[in-house]
């Protein structure tokens, strides 16, 4: 959204807006709405100031100014210096202090601060205006000649590093020297004149490494800094820490220029952090650390160990009473929980920073139904607050933060289903389930996987895998159950031979434990402890709120009776996807099933289709007993038929002998079977247009199902989805086979009721949705299948993505993997139309998506804005599409 | 167009329609443009009977009429009946005879008709008519009570197997008797009596089948014989027919019922077929056979041999002036040459149909020349009327005629490139490279190929895959040098091993010389005689006319300057698209090529890569001097790398060998580059993105052959086109750094001209259509890569598709090969958008196609309607182009 409002902003308004907003007891230019436009560390700088809170005075310099500098090659924009001269004036008469002077100078720092908060990842200096003159003044000044020329070398140091671009080690070594001449260790020992003499030696390391002086011109400084923090938007880590947050579509930092305050005067000044509610927990208690006599970066930089606010009062009770009032009035007026930055300059409290706090998605859940409780917050904004993809952490074990700190990964790929787990390597699914049955924890580690794979998957503790995406099998099998998932992690050498692994020159074998963080993408050696999710009371409350709201049914992606039940669980509204592929795996099915596939003939094949028609039955009265009153999206075999044999020469040889045919002929089957492009190839309802037989197979033990739950009193509402259709032609031919099969089935059961079970298809083939007008005459709904309509609008396969996908979020080619959240512009087009085609043929068909975009909240809102009527995900992500639904209705 | 016609037909209005046309002297009711409603035959009767000539009366059935039939379930159209009944009233009237009559007996014939012929495909019943009265009348009438007897027991005959479905066996076997008891052995010398006891033996026959009588009465006789017509127009053959010729969209056939007129009553009877020119050569000369004493199944039966119409005159000179002056006045008619049926009874001409006569490409473009001329018609008529896809007939060598009369076919696989061509199998490139060279004929006979075997393909006399399908790797590569290739042959079971064949039973070995027609996909044993094309003054006259009228440009497909000169000799205007990867296929090539794939640091691969671009250079001088002042657009690399390995280990370990590295480390790298859908894979413009260096390195190949041309006052055109755009970033970013290499190499070479190198993309991806706005942005010109946009937008593998594709025809799911004709309604729609969206962007957006399909017909049609620029295709394909986009603009 930000992004269309920002391309529409032309040039020429621009040009005559103002550059420069002031803050100060003269006026505030600003507000804290403004954050577009003055970042928000600039807008909560005037916000804060508006509402009488002790902020040092100051300027922001805005973000459309940033985009100028671009547009202009990287040129300050025209214009914008005399605004910035007039702030100045302004700052100069309001604080009495002058740049440069050597009786009472003005100092500033200079920070960066776009839209959205990027922490630490963009430039920032201190000090500035000190020169060989200010810093006289400022000796002068604070009574305290070693202060100022450590301000002064922390500035020449900063600024060269920074701005200049000299390299911070440069500066470090001359730091070293002088240590070594005064015969002291830390910094802070060395003495005024030593001080004063690294100042000297750090303007000649400015000379000699820029061939220029160190800028004595304050507002030189000032310039050369603004262009600096301007030059860090778009530097290489800034780019990056974007794509990874999925920020897009800024203009670009704004500046804030501001006086300085200084904690580290004395041991009356200090500075802190706080958050006015617990972030972890959400508890409504002030949580903040500050450190006495130092300065903001000290803290972060955790060189000192800085004590709890709660000790504050021991040290000055009237610094922490102005705190705890700040608190309340922050969070009347911003009605949030805020993240603030405040120093003591000699008993003085400053702010100097407030934001909206980041928490956990248990504090985010606390939090709004506290402020709820506390009448800060209405119920609607309580569920627009809460980041939806964030209540995954509430629904699944996590790792302990302490131990994780204290442990450092050997390498990180796709954080592909969240959780955390731990297990000694299996490293074919056969090992996994014969080990895990002897009661080992497993962790399966595979190349990649493959449905002959799910039973190892199953019992595996988790899942970790050297190649795919965050769509592949692995990925996708392993969401569904909410079990743990590491993909494409492709530092990790895998050797099935002599079961072992190698990643960056470590090497894991079947008895070394490791631990896996679904979550990040993280791998770990050894095993770490992990936390089971209790699910509270506000949980609950949230989930009813959003249901209220939300116009978007939720279904669920479930093949089994226990996922189905779990779901059900989670508020799950029927089944939007049940595969019926992962269902042939096991035990005898997988011989019948090969048996069917090799069948010469259709007789042959029928024969082994009846040997799977109990096990299918059975499969479905689960699903239906665990869904009873609740409709069940039943898809018809998908895969390509290759799937299901088995590929090396011992499990040919023995499937031969199961039967009773020589190797060879297996082998050849299978040879013959084989596709270049099996995403591409003969699979979906292509199988059933080949061997109508399997479709009737499988309508059959869903009638019966449907039949044998009715005889039980359950209400079963099948739903049967042909998959794969890209002519209406296709759907027409299986529809009436289904139909009639519908019928004879009936027939020979001898029900007569309406069973209420309707037939449907998947639009996940581009055609489909270009001529869903025709398709639709055929469906009583459509389900996109986006994970696959996606691999063909880009052109895709999720399985070999990780070949290219890194450079292309690298190079922002791609805002984000677009099989994790939809792709609005293409893929959306078709969806768009797919609805719109189909509808135009019959009003009132229902569509749903059934694709791994279901669960992604980015996507909910799409399909909301489109009209869907539900989406369907797996189990575990069935509360955040509740709620995101129910922000997208209230959006 | 006919379909859409079709649809919007409602029931209402032909319920208030005439379903039946009379033709005679009394009144004719249809003419000559009702061939949509009255079939082909039947419009031409109507029309023929109008004019003067000879017809007998009768009165045609509508087309419509075989709709309802269908449409109400198998039923004759209310209200039918009493219309035919009319219609028989006045036949009755107009020719004195009447229905089952015993002295003057109407007799008449059934006929099918569409409205595109279907030779053979539908039920005739003759002497409809006959009973036991009628047969005593027609005796009577005749004077000739054997031929009363033979026509009635031909009836029950005809009757009882079309339509009362008795097995024509039951009959013959009564007819053996009758032979035996007579001591006789052919049908002609069973004598009166014998045939009198046959018709009551052949009513038993029937009895014993049916349970019924043979119907006595004529009308009833009659309802049943339409019905069978109506019957015979979804019967298997008809529905295959209909597939294989792509006739889609007809309402029915019609049914024509004509009094009988007899060429079997004596001598001074006759019957036969004639064109009015030669339809093989074109020759200006009637071209007719003839058979004495003979009904018109007996000419096409081939049981005796007719004479040639110029013997005519020897036994009746009246009748061949008479047929001679018909010939003038059907060719003043109708303007084109006819191909027509007539009888003589007693010495009387009746004309039995007329039609356009079927003809070779060669005379189709003789005709047409040749009528302008003769001022029969215009120009732009004679362009209108030469089939374009005929043309290739024109360029390529083809078997003789008769050799092929005499030869059986050992299987039929896909005519995927046309011509003809023999020689010894071949089972690997490599072998058809050497035993070439030795100065063997071979067939490269292979499963399926790949861009390794190219070497091979192009040594060979022809390619014959068992696999793949019309645009597979086998199919592309051959049409796109004019070699004769039959693809996905799945009949052959290829052993490589062995050097062996077989095909449905017989083997074949090295020394086995085969044929194959790769225009029809017969494979023949034993070699078989070919005749090489002659290109006629026609022929050029034809394209000139061609070129005069058309507003497509047409380009090629070429990559070598042998194929560009070719095809520019053919008139192409350009190279559409040249691929630069079958270039890396060669000698030492291939080595540098694997070198640059297997570096493991950027530089490694630039170090390989500059050992690739002075090839790459001479490559492109080639090809621009031999298409000097046209334009010639060039695709950068597009396959996925993986292609360019070896597969086997020998060919690993040799290649091993000359990168001083362990087979293992080839072996090792060749998997990690395999891809589970290589097709969706790391390819095209993807590999510029991770590998930047090859487009520089392509590049600069591309720039400094168009400056080497230069400074031979060669004009080089180059267009540089990045393949596989999904996004506008991807383009954004290859087109800068291709633009910086220009820049580059021209600051080298110190050329300051303006080289007019445009740069644009392949629209080949359905999200580059979809966000074709985005993208124009960057381009200068579209191309639209049909080939992969119909992959993706069907969700089609081009190499997997035989897995179901005879399926989808069989079943009419796709009315034809999507690759081969491009798919309007779907893939289409992505062309239709990609145009206008960019156009949106660009006004003047060039845009073409360099898909297969740039060589369709109806495909050329499709891109003139939508505006494209130009088509493309390979050099065989440009002058069909070059009329059909003449067709286009005409129509």
């Amino acid at each position: 959204m930000a992004k269309k409002k920002k391309s529409s902003v032309k040039r020429k308004s621009t040009k005559s807006k103002a550059m420069v907003y002031y803050f100060g007891k003269t006026k505030t230019d600003g507000d804290g709405t403004m954050k577009e436009l003055l970042g928000g560390k600039g807008a909560n700088l005037a916000e804060m100031t508006s509402i009488g809170l002790p902020v040092p005075a100051g300027f922001t310099i805005t973000t459309e100014c940033c985009k100028k500098y671009y547009d202009e090659g990287e040129n300050l924009p025209k214009g914008m210096e005399a605004q910035v001269e007039a702030a100045v004036k302004t700052l100069q008469k309001e604080t009495g202090k002058k740049f440069g002077s050597v009786s009472n100078p003005l100092l500033m720092s200079v920070r960066s601060g776009a839209m959205v908060s990027m922490p630490g990842m963009m430039n920032t200096i201190l000090n500035l205006g000190l020169n060989d003159d200010a810093v006289v003044g400022l000796a002068n000044q604070s009574g305290n000649e070693r202060f100022a020329y450590d301000s002064y070398r922390r500035l020449i140091n900063m600024y060269g590093d920074v701005v200049l671009g000299v390299d911070h080690h440069y500066f470090e070594a001359e730091f070293d020297k002088v240590k070594q001449k005064q015969g002291v260790k830390l910094d802070t020992d060395v003495d005024t004149q030593g001080l004063i003499q690294l100042c000297d030696l750090y303007k000649k390391v400015v000379k000699k490494h820029t061939g220029e002086d160190f800028p004595q011109d304050p507002m030189k400084q000032l310039y050369l800094a603004i262009e600096a923090v301007f030059g860090s938007w778009m530097q290489h880590r800034a780019v990056r820490y974007r794509q990874i947050n999925e920020i897009f579509g800024l203009a670009g930092t704004a500046v804030n220029v501001q006086s300085m305050v200084f904690g580290n005067m004395g041991d009356d000044c200090g500075t802190g952090v706080a958050f006015t509610r617990n972030p972890s927990t959400g508890t409504n208690k002030f949580y903040g650390e500050f450190l006495i006599n130092a300065q903001g970066e000290d803290v972060v930089a955790g060189i000192r160990t800085p004590q709890p606010t709660e000790e504050m009062p021991k040290w000055n009770k009237k610094v922490h009473k102005e705190l705890m009032d700040i608190k309340k009035t922050l969070e009347l007026h911003y009605k949030d929980m805020q993240d603030i930055e405040f120093t003591i300059e000699k008993g003085t409290l400053f702010m100097l920073q407030t934001r909206t706090g980041k928490r956990t998605g248990a504090a985010a859940v606390k939090i709004a139904c506290d402020m709820v409780k506390e009448k800060l917050i209405e119920e609607v904004e309580a569920i627009k607050r809460i980041p939806a993809g964030d209540l995954t952490q509430l629904l699944l074990p996590s790792f302990d933060p302490t131990a994780k700190k204290a442990a450092k990964a050997l390498t990180v790929g796709l954080p592909a289903s969240p959780g955390a787990s731990f297990g000694k390597p299996a490293f074919t699914a056969e090992e996994a389930v014969e080990r895990s049955h002897a009661g080992e924890q497993v962790i399966l580690v595979r190349k990649e996987t493959s449905p002959e794979d799910v039973d190892g998957m199953h019992t595996a503790a988790g899942i970790l895998t050297s190649t795919g995406g965050m769509t592949s099998h692995a990925a996708v099998v392993a969401r569904g159950w909410g079990k743990c998932c590491v993909a494409g992690a492709g530092e990790i050498h895998i050797n099935e031979k002599t079961k072992k692994f190698t990643v960056n020159g470590k090497t894991f074998g079947i008895k070394d434990v490791i631990s896996i963080d679904g979550s990040t993408g993280e791998v770990f050696a050894g095993e770490m402890k992990t936390i089971e999710p209790k699910l509270s009371g506000d949980f609950s409350k949230v989930m009813k709120w959003a249901d209220k709201y939300r116009t978007l049914n939720i279904r669920t992606n479930a093949d089994t009776p226990a996922d189905a039940k779990r779901a059900r669980d989670f508020g799950a509204e029927g089944i939007g996807l049940c595969r019926t592929e992962h269902m042939f795996f096991e035990g005898d099915r997988i011989t019948a099933m090969r048996e069917m596939i090799l069948a010469e003939t259709k007789k042959d094949r029928e024969a082994a289709l009846k040997k799977l028609l109990p096990y299918q039955r059975k499969d479905f009265v689960g699903i239906f007993t665990a869904m009873k009153g609740l409709p069940v999206t039943v898809r018809l075999l998908d895969p390509p038929l290759h799937e299901f044999l088995p590929h090396d020469a011992k499990s040919q040889k023995d499937l031969a002998g199961i039967l009773g045919v020589k190797p060879a002929v297996v082998k050849q089957r299978v040879a013959q079977l084989h596709e270049m492009n099996p995403m591409l190839g003969h699979r979906g309802c292509r199988l059933s247009i080949t061997y109508p037989e399997i479709l009737v197979m499988q309508v059959t033990a869903i009638v019966e199902a449907a039949i044998a739950c009715r005889a039980k009193k359950i209400k079963a509402i099948p739903e049967i989805m042909i998959p794969l259709v890209g002519t209406k032609k296709e759907l027409s031919i299986l529809r009436e086979l289904a139909e009639k099969t519908i019928a004879e089935v009936k027939a020979a059961k001898k029900v007569r009721a309406n069973l209420g079970i309707t037939i449907g298809t998947m639009i996940e083939i581009p055609r489909a949705a270009l001529t869903a007008d025709e398709i639709a005459k055929d469906a009583e709904f459509f389900s996109f299948g986006t994970n696959d309509l996606t691999q063909l609008t880009f052109g895709y396969s999720r399985d070999d993505i990780n070949g290219f996908l890194p450079d292309y979020l690298g190079q922002e080619i791609l805002e984000r993997d677009p099989f994790q959240s939809i792709d609005t512009n293409g893929v959306g087009q078709l969806v768009e139309a797919g609805v719109k085609n189909g509808r135009s043929t019959k009003k009132d068909l229902k569509c749903g998506i059934c694709g791994e975009h279901g669960g992604d909240p980015a996507s909910i809102f799409f399909c909301h804005k489109v009209g869907l009527n539900y989406v369907s995900c797996s189990p575990f992500r069935v509360p955040i599409a509740r709620l995101a639904a129910a922000q997208a209705a209230l959006s």
